[in-house]
């Protein structure tokens, strides 16, 4: 996994970013790895704090405990059919 | 401002990631946005989800109410000397 | 305002739901009202928590602190064609 | 299960209500998703977001994490003496 | 287990604050016991609000779900050589 | 303001509990500061997390959208009649 490289180089001063994600259960945990480095990466890149200070945390749920328009979304299960 | 491209063409089954970043008041609307935009690319990127079903949101509180090991952070003032 | 009159009489024991929901600002004070306290009641009446003991916290934030599918939402404005 | 029928028939406008259930486990599938889908309706009805927008999330903990003045919560069992 | 003696007697009022901590996996019943009951000791003090309507919320989560700066913690291990 | 000094001597390890209060408006920055400093002292104290790791985010809303039963608080007001 690469380290995340920080690219303005003086944000140096004391933040607390707090990200917090709320997914359904079933994603791998190279998945959910990849989704809290990016956004750390993100959160880094567009608002300036220093990577060290932001905090990502992921939970996860049942699907049927997501409820769209009223209806559960089904257990997450992995796409066959996408390609990367 | 560009509209976010999938670029997983076959992941349009339900989902709704729900994402919610905690930061101090002080960033420009232009930050703030490309925040919610990027956070969005990733969460796609990352874990499969439709781009339409993820929400963001964003909150934002004073300074004085991110305490970090017990003492507050100072209001947020954009930094003078960072070059992009 | 009428005062929500439980429909469970022996739903006594000890229950503490908390219901937080993240709107944009703009609803009127009675339509935040309202919103809360059918929250509470529908809580009551399909989980059985007695009502004293449910918490349901608004919290709002501008629009364009709400993305959906990586595009803000506009601020809220009460709709003029809606009959109720 | 009912679909549910918006009431508002123009409440077309963007929208993206967040409501965060934390409750304990212990519930039967059946109450969550009747809880869950009678919160979105109220939300509809009471501050007229377009039902398909409304997102309901619900969070299990157990018992022992809830704390109402300082005394954890039993697990949640289901009334027996309860009529409906 | 000492029940919390609240220290403002006038303090009456209605209140209604929600504590929420999301800490990973691992701490011991008595642990998270102690957490609870200790944060809403000191709600109850600094604040003035009624021990009784104080809300602590505990969510855990795996470690790998907690990301600071990029990178995952560990799962929680209780510490061998801490002395109390 | 006294610096928190750490009780557990060996906690060094990587952590990161992040602590969400939701009160109303209307306390001083005396009394906030004082609530995050002590919810930071007894994470540390009961939990074992290293001081420096823990963050404390306090939002605060009007007392109308805190609804407790269904009914709403009125906004904060100091009390005259407590003694310290």
């Amino acid at each position: 996994m690469t380290t995340l490289r920080p690219v303005i180089p003086y944000a140096k001063e004391q933040s607390m970013p707090i990200i917090q994600c709320d997914i359904r259960e079933g994603r791998t945990p190279e998945q959910k790895q990849a989704l809290a480095r990016e956004l750390t990466r993100v959160v880094h890149e567009t608002i300036g704090a220093p990577i060290e200070y932001i905090y990502v945390l992921i939970r996860e749920t049942p699907g049927s405990h997501h409820v769209k328009g009223g209806v559960a979304l089904p257990p997450y299960a992995p796409p066959e059919e996408i390609q990367r």
